[in-house]
């Protein structure tokens, strides 16, 4: 059984980012530059923020940072949107979700340029991705990617059980694994709530990706033997050991499930740690303009 | 074992849409107007346009047809397609296809407003479809979910294999059936070319949507006693019986499979004449901007 070790390979692309900025910045060339919008002041999305701000500092991208009182209202970030789809400096533009409820987010989201969104939210990367044109591929779905095939864990032909269908990580995972393409071509079933029988569609998987939020939801019993197993679960639970007093834990009873499969992503250290990495590729593919003129 | 009509229920929409114009009319509102782009002279493309046009005098909508040589270039073609987006008369614009192999029909597919996009075919209108926002669905997908409306078959937690992941059906409509929606909910498997045991996923299934275009692939052995079955399969064969000497067939074994299944739509007559109509659907719901200002 081997650990996907997330951090590893999230430290990994970090390099191998940074070696381009470097290599860009020798030429002269234009700096790659993430613009992050902060509402309110939410202590989660406070950090989630910062911490996306220092990786692109680690990576040598110039980042700029917005903050706004929670009182703004829907008009002024609008404009402010637009404001920054028209500098022609940033390449990319982060919203920080959720944002108050008297700001729609969709609308929000509509609102920043595409060519811009390498959150990958906007329903142009979303409608792309699903037609097999290239665009942004929001981070968690292609977090999960890229520990695919950086373990080299082929999916062609293979049975997935998707477990979870929301929009920023069960939909996108399943239209890209039944995808036609390298780490797609899989036969993917997408469960959910209503799904009845999940244990026997599990244990039939060759993979399964668990992303419900549901702690410790997928144990030994619904694992068929050398099968992969994917965690994105992250739910914070109350825990007499840890120094804070709550420790995070994914949708796979770890302990016991590692035993039965050929790979496993833990929680944390699995698709967590590339998530944040996968925003530093959006905004670096941005910079080239790779999808977009 | 009920055979799904979707002659007759295409026939019952088109007179609900009559009616609706008929009203329209009456207040002296603007009629629903279709825009079409043929280009070239292909035989079944001609057929399918003349469709179309002839169902909009049928319910009442104004429609134009434009026509290109297939010398056309693609400039010419993005030029004539700005000018039906910027014509405010005009609610809906479809571009035939298939296009000249020198004309990229993402591109002219992207050019259409995606607003007046009442086929469902640019990236906006999918990326909405796929996160739940109301847009255009395009016309088979929509044909689909509108028979089993039609019929009273619910999906909720049924077990359903799509076979067959195109762009135009297979995608779609898996997006459809997993979603969180009436005659969504369903647990979805995506099944294509690289699918191994397909029949062992048939068997277990409780709805079957065949797109593959391969005729006669469903066999009684496949399915289950009372499941559901749609055809979408559109294959012309040589018959010695017909007097074109060709007949259309369906992905299902139809004389085998219909003594099993407690519902089943024909080719031709079931998925068929329901794609005609939703595009009158969506015709009509572009002109009372529906989804879009």
């Amino acid at each position: 059984m081997i650990i996907i070790d997330g951090k590893k390979i999230s430290e990994q692309i970090k390099s191998e980012i940074a070696l381009e900025v470097e290599i860009i910045r020798r030429k002269g060339e234009k700096i790659p530059h993430l613009a992050a919008i902060l509402v309110g002041s939410d202590g989660a999305s406070d950090t989630y923020v910062s911490h996306k701000i220092k990786d692109c500092e680690q990576v040598g991208f110039k980042s700029t940072l917005l903050r706004f009182d929670d009182s703004i209202n829907e008009d002024k970030l609008i404009n402010e949107i637009i404001k920054i789809n028209n500098d022609t400096d940033i390449d990319g533009l982060i919203v920080q979700l959720p944002l108050p409820k008297h700001i729609s987010e969709y609308k929000i989201i509509d609102t920043i340029d595409h060519k811009k969104d390498v959150d990958g939210f906007h329903p142009v990367n979303i409608g792309r991705m699903v037609i097999g044109i290239p665009s942004y591929i929001s981070a968690t779905p292609a977090g999960i990617i890229e520990l695919l095939r950086r373990y080299d864990i082929h999916t062609s032909g293979k049975k997935v059980a998707v477990l979870g269908r929301s929009n920023i990580v069960g939909k996108p995972i399943s239209n890209l694994l039944f995808q036609k393409s390298d780490f797609g071509n899989a036969t993917v079933t997408v469960c959910h709530s209503l799904t009845e029988n999940i244990r026997e569609i599990c244990i039939a998987s060759d993979i399964i990706i668990a992303a419900m939020g549901n702690p410790e939801f997928i144990t030994a019993d619904m694992v068929k033997e050398g099968a992969v197993i994917i965690d994105v679960g992250t739910t914070w639970v109350r825990s007499e050991t840890s120094k804070t007093g709550f420790k995070l834990v994914g949708d796979v009873k770890f302990s016991e499930v590692a035993q039965k499969c050929s790979y496993i992503s833990p929680v944390p250290g699995g698709v967590g740690p590339m998530t944040r990495v996968c925003l530093l590729q959006n905004t670096l593919l941005s910079a080239k303009k790779a999808f977009y003129k």
